[in-house]
């Protein structure tokens, strides 16, 4: 009884981790029931008789939880069987034309040969990716077609029944999959990246507060929360077999939604095994946090300005990029952030030299200058993440994101909103971006909340990529619509809903 | 043609990496030729008829390339085909008792409800693991014998026929999978953690030599060829899937070689997740090997003995894990060398207190600090990674590695070998070792070769597994076999042997 009531509840908790499970179950159970019907229907048995247990065994097999699985392994299937069953013919007519006495003989030969052949392959590891379905498939057809014990024209016959059999099975598998609310694996993988860099930034953007506050928090749970909070990294630690999969699913779909059938699914492996390296940077920094080796507050509070600096930086232009992959546009404020981040650095560097900390103890400085090295790092990869993102960006030709030039004249409830990019190009090394915005938050702020309206302003300026950057930040402008919330767009849509 | 060449060349890089890929190659078939005589053999054929093509499938689909994989698969197959068997034809039965409008009906339901059912119980984490193929093999084998449109005494013929020949098919397998070649998926497991203990263990001990040596070599073919070597550590980062495949696939395989049958294997994994968190360390401390960041050489030279002791150290203790995992056998010198390397950590931390660094810029000192405390969670490690492997070897029941008190009489051309182990307990935290080895390098080194006899002594005494943990070490004994090397039984079988 009580195993029963453990089984129940881990079927609920598989079922909320992923819902599309459940839809999942019902759907291979209606593909199912359909093909069965290839036996209650008269008309199809008369035609296809016991062949009709391929098309079941077709669907047991080929139908996969993502449509690009379901796809790899129908197409893997059907051209597997078309193939050797021809293969198989021809051996078999080859076989019966020496005589009854050598035929089996010969039979055997070809099936140990083509077995073996055919297994060793299965090793390279290209084919072993893509085809080792298929493979399987044809060492199964092959042998069964050319062994089988039948007249020749009875083989053709049986051939061609179960091709059609098993191609009928693939193709219910493929519509069902496709039509029944379908599970793209492109787009879990999309998603996936998406969700893998917010929460890389989550933890950068929260870690200058956990790393510099006093750790003697009154509410034990509330900082149990927070941290299993920003532990949510670790998830990212062991994502590569999963996003190695998702990406070789994701190259036999078709076009779906905004993804087109060669979508550059290498460019995101790429940007991921940069976020999974980010990742191991961020899992050191974490044991930092609450070492037992602790820095005196008063020590690390002398670079406290720049290292917040670093992260927060940092972790926004990570938080861009995942804004940007979500909306499949290109990002530009992202390289802004990142150009921030470099400029603490070297801010930081500067801190260093003038010799901020000569009178602390080396031993003391240990787990600081480590969190200072794992920072750096962290900086660079941000740097490489986002021109990672970029590449993919334009090799996936996402939309550039179009800043709207919208100005209204002035009501008497009703303040001005202005946006005006002066912005040359998205993906080029001479990268002049001048971000200048104008409006007043009261009306914005109550129709929209505050986390879209900030009151800063940034005038970036990035002449050539390379280390004498030209630099300068304003903080004095009047309001801002941030455009690290990736919809300025929306802002001034609900302005201008608000002066209709 | 140049395609067909690339694919001989790749053919021949695949068998060479692992040459038992061959050889399962033509495993599989002489395992299919020799199912297939089924059809060729008319006694067997009149019994099983189109059936045997069952005997066919199972063996193309189960035949794996290790045996626990293998097991596992033919085990699944049998329990489930006979379970659903069972069930399909209480389903059938049961059908056919409510009339014949109402009985496709009633199938269609029985169909789709039992295959959403065990769909969405594939989709538990441990099922997956372990059963996920007799699911698909139990959905499969149900729909094909609840829905087959036969009378109930043929479906009973048939279901007998089916299970036997897959039973057949499954068992042929099998036993060509174990007494042809096998390849066990524990051994494999088992040297797999071996070898990358051996790999860490190779980089910890040449570490020190490649950070403080001048980086100016001359040959440069010889720094590449060295660093390439140093950099094997790699494929530890990424060997967790493998791992894990190979630890499910070990829980199947019967008793082989020293392997019971329930083989500690979780304690593999564990162990293996240990190494993988040192490979991480290694792969951070490696880029701080050349980086642009170069520490200048005089200040590195001030902490070089005891980083050098830490590195060296903790790399001794990995590789006696490594050597007593390769013999099966426990080990009480990994802990001595631990111990060594904590009491290297010490003297570093006394070294720094005395301000040895405090006229150094805080700069240039990020990257000697951060490779500092990378080493001392190194050392950390290597203690955790020599409890993880006790624990294996206790659970494992591995030898006890018993020293023999051998002696004989000093002859003219003979010298004495004598080894006197005092030793009490090898798994617990009051551990007194007191290692006393006395023999004479000549005549052993003419036998055995140099790498086994080293001119050192160790008297190391560890009092309560705690940080008070006294620690002395002698370097002016006589001649010593040295432990580290694993077999002073073998060398004293020489000396024996050079005795008569």
């Amino acid at each position: 009884m009580e195993k029963v009531r453990e089984i129940v509840r881990e079927g609920r908790r598989v079922g909320k981790e992923d819902p599309r499970r459940v839809v999942h179950a019902f759907k291979v159970g209606l593909a199912l029931a359909l093909v069965s019907s290839f036996y209650y229907y008269q008309p199809l048995y008369d035609n296809f008789g016991v062949n009709a247990m391929w098309a079941v065994m077709t669907v047991v097999v080929v139908f996969e939880f993502s449509v690009g699985a379901t796809l790899g392994k129908g197409i893997n299937r059907a051209v597997a069987t078309l193939v050797a069953g021809g293969l198989g013919i021809g051996a078999h007519h080859l076989a019966s034309l020496s005589g009854p006495t050598v035929e089996p003989i010969l039979l055997a030969i070809f099936v140990f040969v083509q077995a073996a052949l055919s297994t060793f392959v299965r090793f390279f590891p290209r084919v072993k990716a893509r085809y080792d379905y298929g493979i399987l498939i044809f060492i199964l057809t092959f042998s069964l077609i050319s062994v089988s014990g039948f007249r020749e024209d009875e083989i053709l016959d049986l051939a061609h029944k179960r091709l059609s059999t098993v191609i009928m099975g693939g193709v219910s598998c493929v519509l069902i999959s496709i039509f029944v609310c379908p599970v793209w694996a492109g787009q879990d993988l999309h998603s996936l990246l998406a969700s893998n860099s917010d929460t890389l930034s989550h933890f950068l953007q929260e870690f200058g507060d956990e790393y510099f506050e006093a750790t003697e928090d009154v509410d034990m749970k509330e900082v149990e929360k927070r941290r299993r909070n920003l532990e949510r990294y670790k998830s990212v630690l062991n994502s590569k077999s999963n996003e190695e999969a998702l990406a070789n699913f994701a190259k036999w779909e078709l076009r779906h939604g905004q993804f087109r059938f060669r979508h550059p699914w290498t460019h995101y492996l790429s940007l991921a095994a940069l976020l999974r390296q980010c990742a191991y940077r961020i899992d050191a920094l974490n044991s930092y946090i609450n070492s037992d080796f602790q820095v005196p507050v008063d020590i690390k509070k002398k670079l406290e300005e720049p290292l917040r600096r670093m992260c927060s930086e940092s972790g926004k232009s990570i938080k861009e990029v995942s804004i940007a992959l979500k909306k499949m546009t290109k990002s530009s404020s992202s390289d802004i952030h990142v150009l921030n981040s470099q400029s603490a650095c070297k801010a930081l560097s500067t801190l260093l030299k003038s010799g901020i900390l000569n009178d602390v103890e080396p031993l003391q400085m240990i787990s600081l200058l480590t969190t200072v090295s794992l920072l750096i790092d962290v900086v660079d990869l941000t740097e490489k993440i986002s021109e990672s993102f970029n590449e993919l960006a334009s090799a996936a030709r996402f939309e550039n994101k179009i800043k709207p030039t919208v100005s209204f004249n002035k009501s008497d409830s009703v303040s001005i909103a202005r946006g005006k990019p002066v912005k040359s190009q998205d993906n080029d090394d001479h990268v002049v971006t001048i971000l200048s915005d104008v409006g007043t938050s009261n009306n914005v702020d109550q129709s929209r909340g505050e986390s879209s309206v900030e009151s800063c302003h940034h005038v970036a300026i990035k002449i050539d990529g390379d280390d004498d950057s030209i630099h300068e930040k304003h903080e004095d402008a009047e309001i801002h619509v941030h455009t690290s919330c990736g919809d300025q767009a929306n802002a001034s849509e609900v302005l201008n809903s608000n002066n209709k």
